[in-house]
């Protein structure tokens, strides 16, 4: 008699199981996670039943007191979990009857999985979220920090992987700053869509015994409640939106990590990794390998992945719950952890990174002045695209005559145009280069000044 | 000599080309969907120019009205491409010289492609971005005015593909109209990370000639300016989030159009598509199948495919500007011409549905009345997991005497629980089981006006 | 004293480390799995060690038999993990030493991790695909099993899910298992590929101590040798097959999996679920949901998942090894175990699964003889196209007088063609319709056992 | 009156048209590209029903020369599309009607366009795969050359992009086409299932007019027929499988690109790109881009992307046809169209690619060699892990003291191990280093010719 198995759904299955098809079905081994969230919904739905005249005080009273009698046993570890424990709710609910007895059945009173389980996903992914909103914020504040303080450090800036125009390392850092503030605010509005309460929805048509969702609501602190009880109990969004603002944060951190790479190879060596964050290797002695960086452009593939699937497997679902939807968990809970672990990663590896200020100075060459030499020529008159041309003459001079372009003679710029004159020779100098781009958003002092403030107001405005 | 060939970059290059890396590099092909955005953000540029004393009066208006003269020609489709124009930008830059002489050469003073091209593709997105929220508001408009003309007729409520309970066909209509109220937000979270300016930071370093870009800002409508040249230039977290919110709102367009499959079956019979959104068979006479809806839901994969591709390409990207980021213009001109298209046949199809109230009718069956039952039992008393299990009992009971649940007699009903009273009988009506549910959120009248209500007023909140 | 942690680099590091990053980097909660393959690839390796002249005899034995020391404790479960064992090759290696004292220290001479690693994961993916493939063909013939059994049973046949022409129930169990044929033949192509020998590859450049790396091969039985150290120690071609091998795998299941979900509804009513691949609600007392065929569907999306994650990892990556690659192990785990569960969930269920022939034969109705209807005026000598039309107007007229296709009179058909004779009754019967699908391929009972017959066949050539 | 507007369904819809339905319907604007395939399988086609006694031998030869009209107009330019032409084949078909009237109607007797156009893509696609394995194996081709050429210049080897050990330049070339052998050995795999018959299955069911589909076979030169109706109309596998070998193979040359592109770099300045697969800045004067590169390594975003696409969109999808699978051919068509000219601007780049192979030589470092010190240890008796470590202590001691690796003394050495004797300066020579990696598939100059050997052995069976 399946009713012996002590399964929810009692009184009506015959049949044998298949053991393999049980495990496939059980989501114990990672909803278990989700222990405090459920005790924590079940207790503000057993208010709102003795609210609606469900319970009694004295029933409700002792469904709270066994609720957090389970939760001290998973808080103490000692939590026994039984084989017909398909996942955390039927477990919390089978430990419940056994602490309180019969009362214990009238708890899930006009609740259905379907809202249940939706319910405690979004507890856990709140307080989540704002676990994360922490170590990113942590994270961004390093690196303003950081940006503050090595602010007269020069080096090259590229684009395309080419040697492109002096910029400061600041900036740089700066570049990435601001991209994770985008991630930030970002995860401010993915957690709003969370925070909203889909309890009382029942399996699919809502809730028929008078209880009264605002009072849930406000019981459980979220910030409103779902519209209508098929979408609430079916539509997982709020996951979609969570895995792609990690996909679109770690694209973020892969490019930084790429970049820190390259800045860490023997060729550039603008940067080395602190021992912490590297690892040396079984064959080859000398070497110091950047693994965190390394794991941290690669978790970008993982974390899509998991976005990917969950998005596959939501496309053309029939409406309302389908069991495919128990897959948004493990995606959840394992992005969470590898988003916790990539940004504290980060975190140290750029508070510990050592910078090498004269190879970056030595990779500064008279080149990367040549757009400024072609505004040198704008400034005494000349259209751009004609300087821009006259400039790449110059430099095609330099390179035909094997010497730097800061070296050809003013007799020989002049061959190219006339409005050459003395007054070129500041051009040359890399301070003064980047002090000129003083545009918002530019790399002169002023500028990263400036971005240094913007990022801090909003670091202080996510902070209230 | 390269320069002959007018390529922007002149005077340096020497050596032949291959013209299937001309054609690979080539962007004119689709970028040019982007000519209006391209001389607006010109016509900004050069006022911030002239404001900069970069450009006198006479040379700005001078090119003010050559870019329009640009504008005008690709309007009357009279705009003649050149073998050598690679992108919009060199093509109207290009006329532009054609047009009004050497002062043409001063319009890119500053100024880089790399900021150039972003700030056009903001303009259009921010466009396109509007567009499709007007198509999305109308076609929740259409469903919310289909609910609420509709809002008497019930028919069975599905969950894993299984008879539930009974429900309300608008609330199944605004299940889906709920989902997408989402998206309508979501895209105005989109199109706000759209319209921030990157004009005015150059290839990488920023702006040096004193361009002011809250000027610049103000002239294009922007709501805010960049914060980091670098970032500014290579950051395409606007375009990740535009195919990631079509890629969203295409899985729940998936689903309601699996639903609407579903329903127009022979087997299920509850809708019928219009002839226009309908195709018919090469070889079965007999056929009308709903092509309108298979392609709706067979797009979900074609967007999410331009999602997964462009996060695919920016992967551990190093910083800055790589010539990857130009796989962004024809995912997002796809992605766009998809949605509007979607979007459009989606509001057809559901203005036009035909429903078969009678086949919705004859589909509720009594033992989607079980949990009603169980619930009767919970109002007598009995705790839920046991009215539960009764419940489940009956059912049993009569499946094994072959007759529909509402026929068991009362004697027959008190084996299982002396519970069981007269009014029992009141459980078996349809109409009062879905006014039951009334809780917001449910199926009863009262909560299905309130949802239209609450959608209806972010319908007016959007529109203001 | 990084050293003295026993890390296999020793010597060389100071400071101190995160902890964060050591469990961010420790690969050990998963590789574990491989721990036989590890042992396996180890006794390989030394016998090559002993050929070259690397290891004395005695050497080797005192490895061969401190390994096979090792590999009884994991498979007794008595193995103690220490807390320096980052991954399963340190702690093999650590164990060793431990048992047999510095010898141990001669075991990697001339191997790096990086050779080790893959060689290790080809070895478990190896054994693993012989098991997914001996799972597969077991539900192929399950599949052909009933096929054969139940070919007499016809119900409808759709196209875009609308009843298009009777079939063989026989025809459609065949139509998935063709497909899945088409799987099996694909994974042993990638087995081939995945049983290539890369061990003797070292870090990078090879081996440089004379070790055979044919006697490898044979040693470890492999098929292969690959070509290129650096290739072999950072391509992962054989796993991103191999996912994409299950993901293909999976959208085929995922269809089935749909079709049955959609024949065991109310609506459908042709197929019913053994209890054992069913779920109850906890709400609805009368509910069975096909949680098995739910969870296969889904699992398309989370197999497909892992495969875009691994290709994303792969992007852009630099030449031979970066730790980016570890990132392949936990996909491979995954979705072995996934494909296992649902390659027997899906023989489970297929195999336990009832039908409903009386629901399946009254399906069938005259509206989809009307391709045959056609056919019948084209063997009179009409040309298709307008038999087509003219079978079209019958299905018209039979709409417009509510009267099914079969019931319009002879004079009424001839009013739309003359060719409409008498003998036009034979069209009705199903029976005689399916008959005439006598092509290869097709549906009458010589073409469906044809199809047994070649299915068999390649089950027979799969077997030797 | 639907049937004016000569759809091929006719004779029954009634009821307006929505313009973007119709648009939105539409595949004539991409699959245009299957006029020839349409036309050759048409005739085999014909050819079949003339055999099968549906058509006279004066018919088919009408059939015949009409479709040769057909294919001429489209060769030459001048076949003129209908409105009404929804895809390619209404289109063929109309214009043969128009060509020779009534007998028009009789091609498409017992076929539907679920079978024709399946029929049609794998033609096109067989014809396709062979052009792209023409291109790889030339591009291969052109690297064992290269590879062959220079093989004397070593450069340093890298791992985590630290630098490794000294290798070969052939090596690192080689390493990248043993890659490509796979992608050439799976494209081959992939058109053996490309080439596969599905034409005679029908809509649904199959072909009931004796069509004998092995000749049908042979005149198409397919190389073997599907075997069930069902799954032949929906299956694409073969494009999924098409779509992953692009993928894959992108994620190859992506790699390759990405070292390229390293290596172009100022910093690392091994390489220099020829002119024509380089761009310049249209700000910056000095800069020469690897816009070819970036292009290469960004292409593998898009086309996983559209992988990714066809997967979701067949995931779950009911079975047989449904318009879902329309989404197939432009992603085939872009596929295509980007792998051709991928593989034909690398073939480009690898053939004019400069190298500096004095950079390349003043790249290596005595660092590099610690490996090889620590084999001399290994030599001379010591335990590879000890010898590890004491090679790593000479690093550290090195380091310390600010020389190069090989200029630790004697005596320095001989305190960290008495085994260093004079003999220890050979390790310190670059050409004896890589000779010492022997071992096949290392980096000694007798490896290169045979990993040079085995791949033009490859090659050769290949073209045969």
């Amino acid at each position: 008699m399946a009713s012996e198995s002590g399964k929810l759904w009692g009184g009506r299955f015959v049949g044998a199981v298949d053991p393999i098809m049980e495990k496939f079905n059980s989501s114990i081994a990672y909803d278990r996670h989700l222990w405090e969230a459920d005790v924590q919904g079940s207790k503000a739905y057993s208010r709102g039943l003795e609210k609606a005249g469900l319970l009694t005080k004295a029933e409700m009273d002792q469904i709270l007191h066994g609720l957090d009698k389970v939760a001290e046993e998973w808080a103490q570890g000692t939590f026994k979990l039984n084989p017909n424990d398909e996942d955390i709710h039927t477990a919390n609910e089978r430990r419940l009857k056994e602490l309180i007895g019969e009362t214990a059945g009238k708890l899930h009173t006009g609740r259905s999985r379907n809202d249940q389980v939706v319910t405690d996903l979004r507890l856990w992914m709140r307080q989540n979220c704002s676990k994360l909103s922490a170590l990113l914020r942590e994270l961004i504040r390093t690196m303003v920090d950081r940006a503050e303080a090595e602010r007269d450090v020069l080096f090259p800036g590229y684009t395309h992987l080419q040697r492109a125009q002096p910029i400061r390392w600041s900036h740089w850092i700066l570049s990435h700053a601001v991209a994770l503030t985008r991630d930030s605010e970002r995860l401010l509005e993915v957690q709003k869509r969370v925070n909203v309460l889909p309890l009382g929805s029942g399996a699919i048509a809502g809730n028929p015994l008078g209880v009264d969702r605002e009072l849930l609501r406000a019981e459980l602190n979220f910030g409103a409640i779902t519209l209508n009880s098929m979408d609430a109990t079916s539509e997982r969004d709020f996951v979609a939106e969570f895995l792609f603002w990690a996909s679109l944060c770690m694209t973020h951190l892969s490019r930084m990590a790429e970049d820190l790479i390259l800045y860490g190879t023997k060729e550039f060596s603008f940067v080395q990794l602190s021992d912490a964050y590297s690892t040396g290797s079984s064959l080859m002695p000398q070497k110091k390998n950047p693994d965190s960086l390394e794991l941290i452009r690669s978790k970008a593939g993982r974390v899509f992945g998991r976005c990917a699937g969950l998005l596959m497997t939501l496309k053309g679902l029939p409406s309302t719950y389908n069991k495919d939807l128990q897959e948004d968990k493990e995606a959840v809970f394992e992005v969470s952890d590898t988003m916790s672990a990539v940004l504290q990663v980060a975190t140290g590896v750029i508070s510990t990174l050592q910078i090498h200020r004269d190879n970056m100075a030595r990779a500064l060459s008279p080149d990367m002045l040549a757009t400024d030499l072609a505004y040198y020529l704008v400034r005494k008159g000349m259209p751009f695209r004609q300087a821009h041309e006259a400039s790449g003459k110059a430099v095609f001079m330099a390179e035909t005559k094997g010497v730097p372009l800061n070296q050809l003679s003013l007799r020989e710029l002049q061959t190219i145009s006339p409005l050459f004159l003395g007054d070129v020779s500041h051009v040359w100098d890399y301070s003064h280069s980047v002090e000129q781009y003083a545009a918002l958003g530019g790399t002169a002092s002023s500028s990263v000044d400036w971005q240094i403030g913007q990022v801090r107001a909003l670091l202080r405005a996510w902070q209230a």
